[in-house]
């Protein structure tokens, strides 16, 4: 498994049921959201401008992407969360199953971010993205070409505590498995 | 990470929060329960006993233990689920990260399982076990010594469909992190 047939897998429209675990109160907290992953041109202008932002060569990137959600929360029904962002790896040229992912912006965070991820051997993409005084680490894989799994976790720089642990389940709703995942 | 290591990790009192998605209904549930592991010498009699009943000889076990737990779900407050099972691992001789584990009682189920078990190079525990109809998958890793995750799914026996997923989050409640873990 490489990053680009990753992301193909990836496209489509997905119903995700999310379930986060605030640790320290033993709290849940449960979001229903609509995800949608659409491929984007390697001379997107978005994707330019991030590259250039990353002063990153964009002849090394493939497989750019936008993924859109809005999602419901149960602690507030009333707030919609809803955003976008776009996505850019930019794989290892000595190790092809690891690199970087770029992003205009993060899932929670209003700022750009920068996330080294590798993909296992059994096919786990791996990403960790470090900030200033946390760390997140996302783990996603494939139950079947219809259903992605989705665990982030939170960690504090110093990486002794994990303050925050969501799993996510997210099933494709448009469209049919794709065949490279059989 | 061998499975004798991941079980010392293991051993202790553990506090749970889990999540259950039941995908066909976006359905949610929860669980708060208290988990205790606690190792058996491999002479024990329900260890034996238990060896005999698969035909496996005990001198090729390592690491046996008792776990026991007891749960609240938020589907049924009054219901306190609670129970306890031997469990019995069985390396293979050829590949020291990969082998069985026998159990005298699922979690779920009340019959005896055999499951195969693989702990990944970056020391995720694989455990999967077939029954007649379904298979059920569990993910087992350490974000610190700490802290536990579980991933389990069941699927139906032709592997296309997950039925349910849940996540855990295991926090050590007595006892301080393995040194081997750090």
């Amino acid at each position: 498994m490489n990053i680009a047939k990753f992301v193909h897998l990836s496209l489509g429209k997905w119903r995700s049921q999310r379930s986060a675990h605030h640790l320290a109160f033993a709290h849940y907290e449960q979001v229903t959201s609509n995800i949608e992953i659409v491929p984007l041109e390697e001379d997107d202008p978005e994707v330019i401008e991030i590259c250039k932002s990353y002063d990153i060569d964009p002849s090394k990137i493939v497989s750019p992407f936008r993924m859109s959600w809005e999602g419901e929360s149960d602690w507030d029904e009333e707030e919609v969360s809803e955003g976008t962002t776009v996505l850019v790896p930019v794989p290892d040229t000595k190790h092809p199953n690891k690199g970087r992912l770029l992003r205009d912006r993060g899932y929670a965070e209003t700022v750009s971010a920068i996330g080294d991820y590798e993909i296992t051997k059994d096919g786990t993409f791996v990403l960790i993205t470090r900030y200033d005084r946390a760390s997140a680490e996302e783990r996603i894989w494939f139950a079947t070409g219809n259903l992605r799994f989705r665990v982030s976790t939170i960690k504090t720089s110093d990486g002794a505590g994990v303050t925050t642990a969501s799993f996510s389940s997210e099933i494709r709703s448009i469209g049919k498995a794709k065949q490279e995942n059989s």
